[in-house]
């Protein structure tokens, strides 16, 4: 803090707003209309789903970031659309991003990034919001991470070409993930973004992903796992249910990847298998189970004149825990998504989207609930 | 989020700086001074009144907003003088505005306006709290609408004169509300600002209002109503307080408005009638009461030389529930408050204000209470 | 709020980008290596020390300032790692500084500074986290005041030359304090950082600090006390712990000050003694005790090229309560801390510290709490 009215020199000569940039985007949802079942719904997914469900904020980000010397790098992004918890008024700024990227060499191809930032663990979570077409991400691999970021620090490696195209593949519109790097490994608290470590193991993560140009297409195949203790936190126990003493839970996964761009066809598809705390309706209790799952998605990208159009369809499945909710919730999922991403211009979007479920969600509390049903989801989108 | 540090070209040539502009405002305020009642306070005007009070940040307002597109305005606004319901740490950064303009036709005359933002109730409502005389807004209008603002879509119309004269109405230093269109109609959550929608039903409102230039003065009449069915939330009753089994109530309201802008007398005048929850002292009870009330307030604009001189005279009376608060208190209000707002630059405000108050407000923990009693008011505010 | 998309034109000429400017800072930090003690832990200094801390953010600062005209300076300052008391989610943004300075003459050497703010006592508290070599300030001083600020009105004073060297002290990288005055009074509600006010009694204080040239060195020796009524909140007592029935004690400090500045070589000693509510163990009560402590710290300044490097070593003793902690718990440290802040370039420091710590901090849940250790603590900054 330079607590200080006198005029002072920049130590350089550019400005404050050439240093770096901000940028953001909000989504306004509505969720009600077409709805069969009042009773399903998805926490992780879009809390306005539902019953007493209605106009929604489900992010609002604003985003500083800017390349401050050949050898740093920084992001720090807010959401102005989240709560803290137990409070029961909403929409309070909270961290997403705050990291800063090291190069080890002049260009960036080795890269250590420090601070709160995504974990390199899945395509989809990868993606940005604001590029995605689906409303929320699939349930399969986004379970694996809340917000789908920790602490630590992370070492990413790509080569100069590669990293111009991951920036090529956003910047293009061809729904990109940014760039992870070809190579990432780390190693992160493990209790997911904004909740302090409960324990002493660290999570450890690696990521293995390349875009390949096979004639007119790129590809992308990636594999990634991680592996770590989970502590579940005492805040989201219900009173009664048994757990293990410590809380700690073993925390593992493996994912497989492929993407193939849409130019103009696309595919996604994304598997992941492990092991985490899950809540066990017959005994009561938490356990230790399997999981597994994934989604398979094809889109389309069409452009009318200076407008876009990507109509997608998703299918998904889920059959595990969700550690980060109520008793570790046990789900199985089964799920298929038609929708449309209209941008009319680059500020705005509107995607109308029809979703098909049936969703087993268990806890303590809702020791038998499996809801099916179909509902209209529509959200608009400006990016500044 | 484009996480890399790969130099991205921007997509347009217009500079991230020059598409979009942040300003803002804070409000600094003390409230002892020549106080004859420490119990007199009022909670939704400013919690620092009374007993225990000291100084206090009343608005510290952060505002994003430009014109992305032809068609598409944003304006995201933050203020970081709001707490969590249950902290007893405040000061932390909460959502006010999250918006976007589409409109209709290449001029904006018609728009539709998506997310949070004002309801177009009342006139000081709409007009913005770096704008207004008076340090808080009259209790009979802003007792329908916590914030001012809601979540849902707004329909707003104007010609483009109009819309020239709402803005100069700002512009010029008339205190003006803004461009909330000659005709407003919205549909929108009904449970106010940063507040989770609670039920199926959705609130509607409309809103009619012309600035009509007579002669050298301008007037502006408004007529306004809105309806709806509010949620009484749980988290905001006494142990004990009786209610409707579903916790909802009637909400509806209608309004009246007379402006005559300060060139240099001005007249503002407002008056509301409606419905809606309310505790009854008597059967300890929440219940659908009827409400009604407003103000007149007499200004006048003195220039000397760059400085502003502003002062003003308001009376103001209210009765009926304020259904966001406990157990949707209930309220007789009778004030009149007489102060001067100086503006020596403009990036500086003063207001000085004496308040001389009669307020019945009862809830389940404190049936019988009336408190009167004056006192002096001081509020610093800086514009950037 | 001007809510509408006619363009406005600016009232100046100035952009909005040239009237303000934004900047700040983040810190991630890592203090699990070489523990000797997981018992060993600072709630003020930094939660994530000891037994299942992990990654950390400490700081991840926001500022917006500006000379909005030539009596007019404002500064606002967020921070993003901050959590509301009771959430057990972190990381959202809060308040530090929101502050209007009102140059009195248009040179601003006399200057009521407006609204949050730290308050003027201790010179490691006035220094910005940014420039500060340890990576916690010392408990004697800094448990004066939570985060080193309250809400009030300062007045300071300072000549044109002092003003200009106070600036110089810190962009020269000498780590100066910033421009506090030569001479500092002021009143706050004295509850400390974005909290209420509790009583109706406010805090005054006055500091008074000169930077003196003597040969090619620069020492600034200060003087300063505050007194007031502190109320120690309902929130922070244990149940069953013994208070006064007002809980409001006596709370006042006096501390002395000596800054040589590192060209190279610089000493930094400061030393305070007073009175404030503390946890007593013998009779489970807060009590008015009398406290005293302070620090001394050796550095060194060395620049390799466009690096520098700062060695360090600081050691310091507190005796006394921490009035804002729980039960105003009681506190005798001793603590030596070795260290470097390395900064490679401008954007980016790294320091590594060594503290070796005996700290007996006692509360009512925990009346016997003497830990001893060492840890290795690490802290990468990016500046922007």
């Amino acid at each position: 803090q330079t607590a200080d009215s006198v005029a002072q020199a920049p130590a350089t000569t550019k400005k404050w707003f050439e240093s770096f940039a901000i940028r953001g985007y909000m989504q306004a949802r509505y969720n009600r209309l077409l709805e069969t079942n009042p009773d399903l719904s998805c926490e992780q997914c879009d809390r306005s789903w539902g019953n007493n469900g209605g106009f929604s904020l489900r992010r609002v980000r604003l985003i500083l970031y800017g390349q401050l010397h050949e050898r740093a790098y920084f992001y720090l992004q807010h959401d102005f659309a989240s709560a803290p918890s137990g409070s029961t008024t909403v929409n309070f700024g909270q961290l997403r991003d705050a990291y800063l990227d090291l190069g080890l060499d002049k260009v960036n191809r080795f890269r250590l990034r420090i601070g709160q930032s995504k974990v390199p663990y899945g395509f989809e979570n990868m993606q940005s919001s604001q590029n995605r077409l689906p409303l929320d991400r699939n349930d399969a691999l986004n379970s694996a991470l809340s917000n789908e970021r920790d602490l630590g620090v992370m070492f990413y490696w790509a080569p100069t070409a590669v990293r111009q195209r991951f920036s090529r593949l956003v910047k293009d519109g061809l729904k990109g993930s940014g760039d992870y790097g070809v190579l990432g490994v780390g190693v992160f608290n493990g209790q997911t973004s904004n909740r302090p470590e409960l324990n002493n193991e660290r999570h450890v993560v690696a990521r293995l992903s390349y875009p390949l140009v096979v004639g007119q297409q790129i590809i992308e195949p990636a594999l990634q796992a991680y592996s770590g203790q989970y502590a579940v936190a005492k805040d989201q126990l219900s009173a009664g249910v048994k757990h293990r003493p410590d809380m700690n839970y073993l925390d593992q996964r493996v994912a497989a990847t492929f993407v193939l761009y849409p130019q103009p066809f696309g595919v996604q598809a994304e598997y992941n298998a492990g092991r985490g705390p899950e809540f066990n309706p017959q005994t009561d209790s938490i356990e230790t189970q399997p999981l597994h799952g994934g989604y398979v998605m094809l889109n389309y990208r069409l452009q009318y004149q200076q407008q876009q159009f990507y109509p997608f369809l998703r299918l998904q499945y889920y059959d595990g825990g969700k550690k980060h909710e109520r008793d570790a919730r046990s789900y199985t999922v089964r799920e298929a998504e038609l929708g449309v991403e209209w941008q009319p211009f680059s500020s705005f979007e509107l995607v109308t989207m029809y979703t098909l479920s049936s969703r087993r969600f268990e806890d303590f509390q809702r020791p038998s609930n499996r809801q099916r049903g179909g509902l209209l989801r529509l959200q608009a989108q400006v990016n500044f």
